[in-house]
């Protein structure tokens, strides 16, 4: 089953791009925020590199939290689910790192991840943002779900010259070093709420 | 052992489609809910894909509460223990994820889930319905087990056609793309206690 | 080594019936009681399936408490130890459900089991009682250990016809549908202790 | 390493006999008590039905803590620590569960175990005393060890006869049905501290 | 992918020398402080061996808190992530022993860790380092990442002869026996925060 | 990398000897004592033999803390971190028993280890030594090491016949039954700190 970009910009949601013997596809990052205590659940059939990358954007979000303008204390005030659909398809590496990160601080402020936008990059504890593997099916992925622009690591910028033209001509590639370049091209302002 | 529909509209229970190399089955869903501290028991053979399909439709539900009309503490002041019979048949899975939250909001509002009703959906941290496979089997052990309704993903709807005619006419086909479809199809207003 | 029937009504102990690779043979279900916290022990060299079993007929008990005339907080305030003799033959799966239940409630309620009654059956969250595999070599067994009356789920009605004659003429098969009959049978009035 | 019979009478010491591929051998438990929690550390590479027998045990110490003279809550206010000497060699079964009880009611109530006295059976939860294997190879290394009373289970009186002649001769075996005729031959009189 | 030599100087940031069977390589161990109540987490991929090195590190630093300026109580008053990038790849073995300690000590002091220098030995509770394997091709993973200077074991000083002349002259090899050595060398003095 | 005796008479270390399938190796045992809670940390990857080893060794000097003037409730109030060095070696077996019990009695009681002092045995829950394998190779390897004195258990005494006669000349034997003369044999008296 190939994956579609969403239908409207998510607060919570964002798409990931995955890389398995199948070829590429696009990967939904789903997260539940709840008043609770500080547990963290992961689930949808991820290994440890992914869990562990979901580890490292956490702490990378917890100690920005000022820049980023999200409650000091979060992590010990929510309960988050950071869920990976498809539960019966088995997910792991660390490229799925800037997703998690983007969605959770999406959850965490209120701000739409544009719908438009799929990433991938690993992230380490300082927010740098490393290179993956499988550029060029990723990007078929994404252009066959329907995505405008897709973020990925600077470092991946000598791997686009594989990407056939026409599917390169359908996409826009940000190049980014840190996430707070890929917070900025993916996430909208604060959503209000209306009343 | 073939399943069969329950011979009562239940508070708690729902009846789930199961896909196994044996074929088709019913798949019977009980949760017993107690005054308790938040503990989550889940037994019945289930794999991990089965258990986190279960976590997911938990969390969905923690997130709806207040639409779905179920106290907002509920998921620290219940003790939940679901249980899939048959306890020697490996079960596993994330297509039990729509009856799993379906046999859960019914035993928290007190609302009956009609027993003419069968399910199969994956179910995601928003509520989305996901495709499932073994339609066609599922379907077949359906009618045998004397169903009248069942509810799947519309994304499912393209492998109706494998359905021979005879088992399609005795069935109600009913496709969704969101938990709360299911749950309006599925459960009867709650139950008064007579006194 | 053969199993026996117990020389004396007992609290706390039931008669199961379990079947191997090297036919039937009777189970000894033991059950210690303590004040303490709601720890549950289990011990005997038990398989996954048979604790689940456990956990399932434990729960029933909870929800049923008041009917059963047993304390609504006993999961808390007991410390509940089942063990299953012969510590080093492994056992598993579902089928000695009603026999923990049975047992359960016996200690809970200082109602004596009794003794010429030995019983299989795999026990649901609801209660009800699900059919077992190997009657045949169950039934024989029970035999020869000299207990007169053996429970049997009402769906296994149709393997009587495969037991001896000679073995079948010996015993008295009861068959239900729900642990409600089971304890029925199975149960003595509360012992009054003599001071 | 040949076992030898202890030099002295101790407190929570007992001698029990095994059985394995290179024959019989003497089995020294330990046991030590703390002021605690009630923490219990099993360790003398113990597999598990070795360590449930300690569980059963130590419960069936718990429910009879009155007659046997031990505080009621002994079990939350020690930390028990009960160790099997020779860590390298892998030890199971449950024919050490009448020592490790013996033991355990000698380091509680302060009676020493009679140092000529070796024992072998599987206890259970009411104090029980079940048949073990390799009674013939078990009664030769008492036999070396220069132990001179071994208490077997009742059920083990047909293996008797396997014994050689000599051997038989120079032990008195005490055949048993219940842990209180154990406790009753291998315990001293509590002794009295000098001050 | 070639590791490269950091950009600035970091607090809390550190380079380490791996040895695999692909040859040598940079390593970055990150870490980040909370305030929090003493969680230790560690990821990237890490082997028991490098995660028990994480802890002696730990420990050692515990034991000279005072004298290396760090508050007594930062153990359960923080909690301390290590993150080892580059998630996908295993990293295990004992010589990131003292560059986990270098990076741990710079972030509990704010002393920057000098971007020219490399590391590779392991660490014991004393804070001695040992000598490890490797040293001429994790010499050369240096050279090639632009590193200046390397810290090594003093006991490796015999295997200076194997690293290529070129690649010698291109570095400064400090010879250390204690981690004091290591500090002092690889740190630079606190960073005071400009307001 | 073969071992060396200790350059000083340390506090909290004690030297033991191993013997593996590549001969004979010294083994330095390191313990750092924290003011705590009562946390046992263990590492040097350590097999399960050698972990039980520690604890059998922490409870024989809990169970004997008067005796041996360590404060009584030392188990709660210190967290103890016992490391193995070189820790790419894995290492198990109950031989470094009274090693542990030594360096542990070394930092609880502040009084140094002899430097010229090697030592193996296994320990027990009442302090006995029991005998162990290798005696010939870790001789050996004591005394190409620099050690001047080994501490063995008497029923090893047999055993010293198969050292060469170099070996045995350079070497003083203590043969032990009990732990309280390794401890006399091994420790200085208390180390008065100079203000
Ligand atoms: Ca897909
Ligand atoms: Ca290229
Ligand atoms: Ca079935
Ligand atoms: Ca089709
Ligand atoms: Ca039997
Ligand atoms: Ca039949
Ligand atoms: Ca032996
Ligand atoms: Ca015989
Ligand atoms: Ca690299
Ligand atoms: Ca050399
Ligand atoms: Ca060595
Ligand atoms: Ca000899």
């Amino acid at each position: 089953r190939y994956g579609q970009a969403e239908a409207d910009n998510q607060i919570g949601a964002a798409t990931g791009l995955a890389y398995t013997q199948a070829g590429g596809d696009t990967l939904s990052i789903e997260i539940s925020l709840f008043k609770g205590t500080g547990k963290l659940t992961l689930t949808g059939k991820l290994g440890d590199v992914m869990k562990e990358s979901a580890q490292a954007a956490f702490s990378y979000i917890r100690s920005r939290a000022d820049e980023l303008k999200i409650e000091q204390d979060f992590h010990e005030k929510y309960d988050v689910h950071i869920h990976v659909p498809e539960g019966a398809t088995p997910k792991d590496g660390p490229s799925a790192g800037i997703t998690m990160a983007t969605a959770l601080v999406s959850a965490l402020t209120n701000r739409p991840v544009r719908k438009e936008v799929g990433m991938t990059g690993e992230i380490t504890l300082r927010g740098r943002v490393l290179p993956i593997g499988g550029l060029k099916e990723k990007a078929l992925s994404a252009h066959r779900a329907g995505l405008k622009t897709i973020i990925i690591p600077e470092e991946n910028n000598k791997d686009l010259e594989d990407i056939p033209e026409s599917v390169r001509k359908g996409l826009k590639f940000i190049k980014v070093k840190h996430l707070d370049e890929v917070l900025e091209h993916a996430l909208l302002p604060e959503k209000v709420s209306q009343s």
